[in-house]
Parts: structure tokens; sequence; C-alpha cells
């Protein structure tokens, strides 16, 4: 068994490594003068049993052909099985033609994993459970709720409190979460009256003088979240914790969460946070063990 | 007939339609949010005869990516012909295994591009012809030699001056320009002696006192043309001019060609050159017309 780290997410990998009690195989993956990727595996890996740990965040394109490229040369160097890792699927919300002429890129991805001959995927938290259906080779599908729902235990939290969807679309997740803190569940409901009229937060569920638990599997332009939070605070919550498996935190996300009334985010490490990222409210909880666990 | 540009090159694409006589088709492509691609195609294309344009220059893996979701959100729309045409094929050197464990990254592009759907391929001096057989599905490789020829025919070149190839893998192609000069060639021909000992520029063929012209298919760091140029100075020519269809141009490129003794090198616009590459030692001719009249 060896593990091979590219480069969206070295830290994770190298806790991954250690779970399992391996290093991490040698390799370089950098670029050309011309911004082409250059990869280079350092030792022999011809029969092995390969992990490859590889984020397809931010810049989404260049990590997802890091794992092209880099299955094309464990393939044609007669590795053994090639597992990829991936805790972060990108592209994942792209998995469905919500307008016509769109495309499907979570497939699309899925498709050119499985050509560059992947034998099997292990991801976390997909944006939709039928992504695994998009492969034809085996997809573990790992979850992040019984780790956050752990963080929080820890912390104090139980049947006293609120575990809130954010959207209807996030019900069973917060179901999830909810089931290991024995908590009850509220969902906030959000309905445009008409066209270009402001949207109307409806709280299902009883949230006063309440702590509220939001969660999600992702946090994106943190849009979601922090108008969430701002509605439970004025239905009467006490406070207002969230959290969410993949931290992708692009353009307004940190000052938004900065300036709500969010107390506390609990994200895990499936994405590397840039210093910039890394704010107090923010505190990242590792799947490293998840993951090593499972491979 | 149908012609969408992606990101890559627009002017070249609008050339090609020029020639074509037809309008680019109405497409946005952009970014959300985390960077990843969003593609709109703003018009029906059912069983239409589509031509994407795109070069898989540097940003390398973006460019790519933009050509590959465009060409599944146009067959998921029910498009009849998906011709792509490449004017640059990016990762076209990593087209064998020099070394153990290496990628062979020309040929995972063409499994992406043909398990993505596409029809056919249009191309240009492809690094290697082999890159042809990578697919499955018609490849036209057109040549921009007879363009790169023409240009310098009316500035008067001819059966005095001396093709020259940077290299002896490059023979072929100075053969094919020489043939529509009607003039000799020349080959420069590096030697290493031995290992951390400077390389030795020889010259086969006869070159005092003569103008000479070097071609090659892309100038990348301009090492090798630059160092030639220097070396057919040293060896007597009267003057030397470059040549290539790819004007790739990192890293040092555009120094080393400002200090060189090359008075003029003339590029075709595979590759769009963004405004601080666009000095006056180099001039652009453009190959939209050969393919428009190719597709
Ligand atoms: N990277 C992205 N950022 C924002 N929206 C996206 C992204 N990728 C896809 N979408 C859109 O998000 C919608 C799906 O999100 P959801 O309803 O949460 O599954 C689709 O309409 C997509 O067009
Ligand atoms: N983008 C690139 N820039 C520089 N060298 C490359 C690039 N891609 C591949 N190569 C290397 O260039 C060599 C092939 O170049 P060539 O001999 O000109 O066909 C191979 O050894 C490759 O490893």
């Amino acid at each position: 068994l060896k593990i091979f780290a590219l480069n969206s997410n070295r830290p994770l990998a190298e806790k991954i490594a250690e779970t399992v009690g391996v290093p991490l195989g040698k390799t370089s993956v950098d670029r050309f003068s011309d911004g082409e990727i250059r990869i280079n595996i350092d030792e022999s890996i011809r029969g092995d049993n390969i992990f490859i740990i590889q984020s397809t965040s931010a810049p989404v394109n260049d990590n997802l052909m890091e794992l092209l490229i880099m299955v094309d040369a464990l393939r044609r160097a007669s590795a053994g099985m090639i597992n990829v890792v991936i805790p972060y699927y990108g592209y994942a919300r792209q998995d469905r033609k919500a307008r016509s002429r769109e495309p499907i890129t979570a497939k699309l991805v899925a498709n050119m994993l499985q050509t560059d001959g992947v034998d099997r995927v292990v991801a976390l938290d997909l944006h939709a459970a039928q992504i695994q259906g998009f492969f034809d080779i085996p997809v573990d599908h790992l979850m992040g709720a019984p780790l956050l729902a752990d963080h929080f235990i820890k912390q104090g939290f139980g049947s006293d409190d609120v575990v809130v969807s954010p959207d209807h679309g996030g019900v069973s997740r917060a179901r999830a979460l909810a089931e290991f803190l024995k908590a009850p569940i509220a969902i906030i409901d959000k309905r445009r009256p008409r066209a270009n009229v402001a949207e109307i937060m409806n709280i299902i569920g009883d949230v006063k003088g309440k702590r509220c638990l939001m969660i999600d599997d992702m946090i994106d332009t943190a849009g979601t979240i922090t108008l969430g939070a701002q509605a439970l605070m004025d239905a009467g919550a006490s406070e207002v914790y969230a959290c969410c498996t993949h931290p992708v935190l692009s353009g307004p996300a940190i000052e938004r969460i900065k300036k709500s009334p969010i107390k506390q985010l609990v994200v895990t490490d499936t994405i590397q946070l840039p210093k910039e990222k890394q704010i107090d409210k923010i505190e990242q909880v590792s799947v490293g063990p998840l993951i090593g666990d499972a491979i």
C-alpha cells in the first residue's frame, strides 16, 4: 500500500498517511516553464496498491489535471490498484441540467477518472449522493456528520439545542446530525413571493431561546449560512453555531462570516485553508483519521 | 454550421468566422465565485454542425477544461457533429515516456476529448505528427510552413538564403520550408562531449555570408533558437531570421529574443500574445484564413 499526495492538500495527506502508518510516496508535482504540469514519481510502484490524495478544490482545473496526469503515469508504470481519495469533489454542484444546454461537469469528471484507469474512488459528503452513480467503479462515500457531531457533543451540545438546515435541500443532513445530538431539528424555508422581491426567511420549528447549530455540506460564498444565522437570531435564538464538511469559502465568504452573528463555524480539512481564511471564528477538525481508517 | 469561441484566443476565432462567413455563436464562458467554469450557450444548437475554437495554451488546464465542458454541454444539447479546432495543442511535448514512470499527457488529453464525444479534431503543426494516432476519430493536421514561407517570399527571401533547423529533430520541417523558398538547408547539431561540459554547436551546411532563416514548430523559453542564432552569426552568417508556428514564449523567452542577434521572429496567431510579448522584433501572421478554409 502506497499513499501519494498531490498539491491540493498535503497536510491532510500527511494525517492520512500517519493514521495508516506509512510514509507518503516520493513524488514531485510541479510546473514546466509554460505552466504545464510535470510529474516525477521517484520510487517503483509496479504492482502496488496505490492511494492518491487530492481534493479538486480551487484551483480546480489544475488540481483535477494533476490527479488525472498522476493516474496516467501510475497506470503506465504498471501500478496494481489505483484508488483516488477526493476529500472535496469539485464541480459537484454541476450535477444536472438545471437549464437548457448546461453541462453536467460532475459526470464529465467521473468519466475522465474512469477513462484514465481509476479503480476506486473514496469521497466525502458528495454534494449529491447521486454522483456515486456517475461512476461504474466502486465509490466509498464517507460522511463528515459523525465527526462534526462528536466535536459539538464534546462542547456540551445535546438535546436542549436545535439542529437547523439552512434550506429544504439539506434536511436529511440536519436530521443525521440531530440523531447524534438527540436534538430536534428546524428548517429555514426561503421563499420569493414574486420575482424581484426580497426572499422571505420562514423558520419551521421552534428556535426561540435556543442555541442553534446550522449544518451544510459546503459553505461557498456563505450567503445562505449568514443570512440564515441572522434569521435565527431575529426569531429569538440565543446563539447560532454553524458547521460544514467543505469550507470552500470563496469571494465574500470570510467578510460575511466575520460580520454575521455566527459564534463559531466548525469545518473539516477536506479543503486546505490559506492563512487569510484561518480566522478566530473558524475551527477545523481533521478527516485524516476517518479517511485513514477507510483505506 | 456554427462556430463557438472559448476564452483562449477570441481574435483568432473571429478571423476564422470571418473567413467562413458566419458570426460567432452566442455563449458566455466565465467563472463561478470559487473558480469553477460556468458555460452558457445562448442559442439553440440542436442537430447543428459545430466548430469550437480553443487553443490549449497557458493557462493550459483552464483552457482544456473549458473545451471539455463546452463539448459536454453541446453533446447533451443534441448537437450534430462536434468538431474541435485546437490551433495549439498543449501537453504535446509529453507524447512519450522519455523516462520511467512519466505520464503521456498528450494521449490523456486525446482520450478525454474522445470520451467527451468529440467527432473530429483540427490541429496545426502538432509537436509530433504521431499525436494524430492518439485519436480514433478523424484528425485534420494543418501546416503553418506554407504560410510562413509566403511571408518570407514576399519579403524577398529565396534561393540565396539558407533555411536552418535549430536541432536534428526539426530537419523535415526545415526541408519543407526550404522547398517553398527553393533554398538550401543547414542543421545546428548540438552535442555534449561528456556530462557537465557545455554543449558544442556544430553547424552542418554552408552559412558563411548568408542570410539564415531558422524554423521550429514552437518557441517556448527560446533557449534553442537564440543560442542557435548566435552560433550562426559566429559561423559567419550575415543575418539571422527565425519563425515558428506556436509562440509559447514562456519564462525568459522575450528577454532572450530581445538580446539575441535574431533580426525578426515571425510567428502565427495559434497562441494569443499578451501586450507585453508584442515586441517590435516579433511579427504575427494569422492562421485564420488557413483554418477557415479547412473547416
Ligand atoms: N461552482 C459553483 N458555484 C455556484 N453555483 C454553481 C457552481 N456550480 C454549479 N452551480 C449552480 O448551482 C446549482 C446547483 O446547486 P444546488 O442547488 O445547491 O445543487 C446549479 O444551478 C448550478 O448551475
Ligand atoms: N511543457 C513542457 N516544457 C518543457 N519540456 C517539456 C514540456 N512538456 C514535456 N516536456 C519534456 O520535453 C521532452 C520532449 O520534448 P521534445 O524532445 O522536444 O519532443 C520530454 O522529455 C518531456 O519530458
